[in-house]
């Protein structure tokens, strides 16, 4: 009775995608890259300015807080800013410590659905932005304000990097929800 | 020699999010609804038309197919009628035959990589949508598109609709990742 009966053990389940030392450092690299391209995109949107030619030959000037799309898009980049530079040292941390694999359910579950609320948010910012640029330079052709919405669409373009970044970032965050250790 | 020693068997990883059988039929009701309001908002923007009244008193007729932006949130929805429409029935296959869970790595990296880049397409479709329509509106005001772009707007939320549904459903597919049955 001193040693107990022991049936077969049936084979652990294996988690999907094995977690990899090499997860954390990728995605510390995406977050940087976010975060860079956000940070030019903000600087592009701020420095962008064009003065409207009217037909009556009075001028107005224009910077992006006149255009609504253009202010929700801002919105989008100083939140994507926040967040990803609020990641990344944390996932440094990681790194450098050692502790590559992420512990804690709750942990998990921040980066999954924080990844994943930014990288949808920096799609709408970067279709908003592009949706405020393309028809309205149309519209107002002939005032004057093309350079103004071409580099306004630089911008977006620019956006629309970062959202690949981060939308990577996502990827990477979901597949540790399959991780188990 | 007959009973063979056994060492202590570690507990085996447990899965972060266990698989449960109301998955299929949530998922299965959230691509459902997605198709709905993608199906109203493709009537709405196909239907919509206007009168562009301009200073000299003449008329131009204004449909979707006129603003770039609206023809990207057709094709965006496009997409996503096909994809939704194409998964529901596999969606529903599973809950009849009781065969709750996904089984095979590829099964379930499909529904991960389509939900995922089928909801971000829906939030570009979205955002374009609402882009476009308004600083356009303002620019254009006085020229008697007021009401068509009201409907575009209109159309553009229920595709924002569409999103949360299809976002719920790419939640759920990377649940799916963690299950290891």
């Amino acid at each position: 009775m001193e040693t107990p009966t022991q049936t077969p053990t049936p084979l652990p389940p294996q988690p999907l995608v094995k977690p990899s030392k090499a997860m954390p450092t990728i995605n510390v690299t995406l977050r940087f890259f976010t975060f860079i391209f956000l940070l030019i995109a903000m600087v592009i949107y701020s420095v962008d300015k064009g003065t409207m030619v009217l037909p009556d030959a009075s001028t107005v000037g224009v910077r992006f807080s006149d255009i609504i799309a253009y202010r929700y898009v801002l919105s989008t980049i100083v939140i994507g800013l926040a967040y990803t530079l609020a990641q990344i040292p944390f996932t440094l941390y990681r790194i450098i410590t050692g502790r590559y694999l992420m512990t804690g359910r709750s942990n998990i579950l921040f980066d999954f659905y924080g990844d994943k609320f930014i990288s949808y948010l920096l799609a709408t910012g970067t279709a908003a932005g592009f949706g405020g640029t393309i028809d309205l330079r149309s519209a107002l052709s002939g005032l004057g304000v093309g350079d103004f919405f071409n580099e306004a669409g630089a911008a977006a373009s620019l956006v629309l990097i970062a959202f690949c970044f981060s939308a990577g970032s996502s990827i990477i965050s979901s597949y540790q929800l399959s991780s188990t250790y």
